[in-house]
Parts: structure tokens; C-alpha cells; sequence
């Protein structure tokens, strides 16, 4: 059985008195934009007039993809539990990321093709050694996509537990952003070839071939076109387990930081399953793989950087943080007009 | 006499070595963008494989505007005073962000109309109650324009004592776009209409009576068309301070942070003066502002940042920080393939 999850729509009661708030700030009306925005959301989400921001982590699943032996991705399998390694050592992309944010890294194997010391920190919630190669069989059962979704929902929980109110979501796993292109490609109706891009650095024929490997693997898919069923045909692990940790969260009335192309993917999956997950969702970066843009717009999803990054392990969401820092320092920090005697701005 | 200054453009020696360091790092090659150009210009600037950013300060100018009488600001020019007591009470939109991300705030009086309370740490470089009304005489003299770009000067030259490396700026000042959109209209021959905005909240009647004010004065300009008679004529204080702020601070080889809109034509009129200023510096913002995306196409100007803030201050300067200071931690923290042993992504 899928795990349910009861994510409630935010309560709007709050949302004038949040505004007027916001509004008599010693500052032009409107003037701090997009930081006014995440302000009100958070306050909405916390239910709060001063919103605090708790102990924020963030959550690598890190998995293999069976479709990655088709040869879609410049870069060998080896290298995502390597990378999971380098995550433990503190000298990736994300672990500077993290320090300098003050954020907590959680690594989560979620199906990684090898061995991990577990003894080191990485949570083993290997549901098995890889997804199957969705170009000749569905790439996860039933079975595994439930486990898949409980053991997300089991992360997120005990980040809760650990006193978190915010957390980002990231991924490692080579090869995944083909089942990413699929799902955007069945989700969206966006033609699949507007939806796959070079991963880490494939050139224009590796962007064909795996073109070519997508649209066959598209043909042969005879499901019920159901989220779940196309989350269960194409994978993969670590996909399928944010999806779960999202809808977690959102339960729990946490703030969700979304990452790059595949944990937008997830964010979108989340969305078909529970609409209202959005309502929690900042999204932090507009990614540098083709077909982010074209899928944040479809979502209505506005950003908040866009610095060309197209690393994932969450590195996007967690350098958009600063950003929901200081809406939420402004909304508790700054002073009012009538407390500061300046005639007010129109 | 005008201070003259020595910038010199950046020596491009070391920049194989830093690409090498940057490219070798534990992720696919290009994949963290923005922040891999932003590395390289620091460590160009800096002339070192690792840089730092050390004791980053906030300067902001405040003056008045003669300009302010003929309504073409929404907010009476009282704002200007009480505002830059408001930076120092801490309680402003500046000092939540300079708190945040540890900054030193410095509050300049150029030009206040006003008596300032110097002896709580507003430094005192008041050229004169305001500038002039320039839709009826030169909004400064050439004595003035000297003072200023002297005074700002000195003010970086503290900067560089105390330690630091990096500074941002911003203004304080009613009135002020208007300065800056003529600035913007004479230096680049954009359509006057097209460099200006509503300011802190002018509705379209506002803007338009802002407009025909704009159209006279440069109507009525007899000068020579030079940059800095062009500053002279048009004002304002503050923004002179702050051409001769970045020129000095280039000339010390720190980095530059430019905020804004009044900010963006600052760093254009030193750059008309010295174009090699521009090396040293990087667009924190894009802010609201109609005009300011044109003036930053124009000077081919990427900003790190373009979250609808319009608050001046050096705010959005300040907000982009963490992103540059990210850049410069992704070079010293983040470990490289040989070192960890990881297959090298293409």
C-alpha cells in the first residue's frame, strides 16, 4: 500500500495581517520584491507574523539508474557512489554549500549500486541495486515504489523530530536525468525533445542518442498513465523517495526548497499525487539543463536564482537559502514607520 | 584640481592556472556557472589561486537634490534625513542584510539637508545642503564635483585600513533616480523616456510629469558633454562620492559590489572616466527600476541577482553577497578529482 499523506492548503486568515506587517516596514512599498513574497509564504506556512527559520537541512537520495547502461549519460555509474563518498568527506559542491548556510547534510542511500559504509553516516535506505533499465521493463515495481515513498516519508519525519522547520531535497545518482525528461516528457505533454538536455555534459549526438533511447523506452510504455505508474515505470530510487519525502514534509508544514531539473521533476510528481505540496514549495534556482526553464514556467514556478548551475545534490535550493534568511530577518527585524518616526513612503 | 586614479586592467596570467584549479574540482565541468566566473575574477583580481574576502563594509552616501522641488519624487525630501538615522537605529531594510551576512555598515553624509548627529558614527563629508535644481542651473560646481570624488575617495581609502577587500555601495537620497536616468540617457544615448521609472512609487501621471521635467533640463544643458560635466550638471552628491568610491577602490584592487539602479550609473560615469573599473566589478542586482535592465544589457552586465528589489542602499548589493562568497569557497573548499580519488566527469 502507498503511504497517504494529509497536506492541508494554507490558512489565509493570516495573510492580511502578515501584509500590513510587511507594508509599514521603513521601506517604499513593495520595494524588497521577491523577499516581501517568501515573508508572506513562510508566515503563511508557519502561521506566524514572526517566522523563524529552524535548523535547516539538507537531503541527498543518491541511487543508480539501469537506463544509464544505454549509454545516456557521459558519465560511468562508478561515480555516483563515489560521489556519495566524496559527500562524507566534505569536499563536494554541496558540503561547502552546506557549511556556509549552516545546514546539515543527510546522504541517503536510496538504491545505490555498491557497497557503502554505512558506519560513516549514510542512512541505508536501499530499496535494491539500481532501478531496471526502463528501455525493456519498468524500471521499479509497485512494491518498490511504495517502499521507496515510506522511506522518504521516514527522512523527513526524523529531520522533524531533529527540530527542523525548512529543508532542501537533492539527488545523486548518474543517468537520472533521463527518467527526469520522461516524466516531465508524461506530466507535462511537452514534446520529449524539449525536455532532455546534456546531464553532465553529453555533446549534440549524445543528446541524440539518448533522444532516441527515451522516445523508444516512451513508445513501449503501455501503463495507465496514472502519477504513480509512470513514477513505478520509469524510476528512479532516489526520485521516488524525494517525491515521498516532499509530501512529508508538506504534512509536517515544513518549507520545501526545490533544486535543479530532477528535483523539480519530483516536485512536479509530488503535485500530480497531492496538489497543495506546492503551496510549501520555494523553488531556489532555475537550472542550466535544458528543459528546467520551459518546466518551471509550465509550473508557474518563479526561481529565486538563476546562476547557471547544473551541479544537483541540492546545491541550487541551498544557495537560494540566504535569500529566504533575509525575508524572513526582514519580517522580524526591520523597523515599522510609526516605531521609527519616518514619514511614510507611498 | 579632480583626483586622478591608477586602475589597472587585471593581469591575465595566473588565469590558466585558476581554470585548471576551478575545472578540477569534484564536479562536472561548468556545472556550478555563475559562481565558477565569479571565482576566477576574485582570484584575477586578487592575483591568487585561493582568494579571500575579508572584512566586507557597506558604504552608503546620502544627499539631497535640488531637483527633489520640482515633484518629481513621490516622497518629500525629509525621507533623506530620517532615513539615514534610521541605518544607524539598525532598523532599515540595509541593516538586517549587513547583520546577516556581516557586513560593517558605513552612513556618508554628502549632502544631507539636514544636521546630522556626526557624533554617532554618520561620517561627515557634507559638500552642501543638496545639490542644485538642475531643470535651472548646474545642480553642482566643479569644485564641488572635486570635493566629492575626493571625499570618496578617502572614505574607501579608511575602508582598505580597516581591513577590507570587498565593499558594496549604495545611496540614500529623494529624488535620486532622476540624476541617475539623465546620467544614464547622456552617457549611453538611450531614449530619455526609456532611462526612467517611477522611483520609490510614482504612479503614470507622476512618471510622465517626471518625464517633462527630465525632457527641459537636458533640453536647457549647454555644457560639453564630458562625463564629469555631465556629473556636474546633473548631480547628485552622493552619486559623485560614490564614482570616486569605485575608482579608488579599483585603483586598491578590491572587489566592487554594485547595487542598483543610481549605483549601475555610478559604475557607468566611473567607467567613462576609467574603463578598467569595470574589472573589478561585479552586478549584485536587477532591480525594478525601468531602465535598469536596459543600462545593464547595455553595458553587457550580467547581475547576480534580479529579485524586484528597489529599495537602493546598497541592498541588493549586500543580498548578492553570499553568492560571491560561495564563488570564493568553492575554490578553497571543494576537493579535486585527483585528490579524491573520483572518475573525472567530462
Amino acid at each position: 500500500m502507498i503511504q497517504t499523506f494529509h497536506i492541508t492548503p494554507l490558512d489565509q486568515q493570516l495573510r492580511p495581517l502578515l501584509q500590513e506587517k510587511i507594508d509599514n516596514l521603513t521601506k517604499p512599498k513593495g520595494s524588497l520584491g521577491r523577499l516581501e513574497e517568501v515573508a508572506l509564504q513562510v508566515g503563511l506556512i508557519q502561521q506566524s507574523l514572526s517566522p523563524v527559520l529552524q535548523h535547516p537541512q539538507n537531503i541527498i537520495f543518491a541511487a543508480d539508474h539501469g537506463i544509464e547502461e544505454e549509454g545516456v549519460s557521459v558519465s560511468p555509474r562508478d561515480v555516483t557512489w563515489q560521489q556519495t563518498l566524496n559527500f562524507l568527506n566534505g569536499g563536494a559542491g554541496i558540503n561547502f554549500l552546506c557549511r556556509q548556510h549552516g545546514f546539515a547534510l543527510k546522504v541517503v542511500d536510496a538504491g545505490v549500486d555498491h557497497d557503502l559504509p554505512y558506519e560513516r553516516g549514510i542512512i541505508n535506505k536501499k530499496v535494491r541495486r539500481g532501478s531496471r533499465d526502463f528501455l525493456h521493463e519498468a524500471a521499479l515495481t509497485e512494491e518498490e515504489v511504495s517502499q521507496c515513498m515510506t522511506y522518504g516519508s521516514e527522512v523527513v519525519r526524523l529531520c522533524r523530530e531533529e527540530g527542523s522547520n525548512v529543508l532542501s531535497f537533492g539527488e545523486m545518482g548518474i543517468g537520472n536525468t533521463s527518467p527526469s525528461s520522461v516524466w516531465m516528457h508524461l506530466f507535462t505533454g511537452i514534446p520529449l525533445e524539449q525536455c532532455l538536455g546534456a546531464g553532465s555534459g553529453l555533446d549534440s549526438a549524445g543528446i541524440r542518442h539518448k533522444y532516441e533511447v527515451l522516445r523508444k523506452a516512451v513508445a513501449h510504455y503501455a501503463g495507465d498513465g496514472s502519477p504513480l505508474d509512470i513514477m513505478r515505470h520509469f524510476g528512479g530510487l532516489e526520485m521516488v523517495m524525494a517525491v515521498g519525502a516532499m509530501l512529508q514534509a508538506a504534512e509536517l508544514k515544513m518549507l520545501i526548497l526545490v533544486d535543479g531539473f530532477i528535483m523539480t521533476n519530483c516536485m512536479l510528481a509530488a503535485s500530480r499525487l497531492y496538489p497543495e505540496v506546492l503551496e510549501y514549495a520555494i523553488f531556489g534556482h532555475q537550472g542550466d539543463e535544458s528543459g528546467h526553464k520551459l518546466l518551471l514556467d509550465w509550473m508557474h514556478a518563479r526561481p529565486l536564482l538563476n546562476l547557471g548551475l547544473r551541479l544537483g545534490e541540492g546545491s541550487g535550493a541551498v544557495c537560494a537559502y540566504p535569500i529566504v534568511d533575509s525575508a524572513v530577518r526582514m519580517i522580524n527585524e526591520m523597523d515599522s514607520f510609526s516605531h521609527a518616526e519616518i514619514t511614510k513612503y507611498f
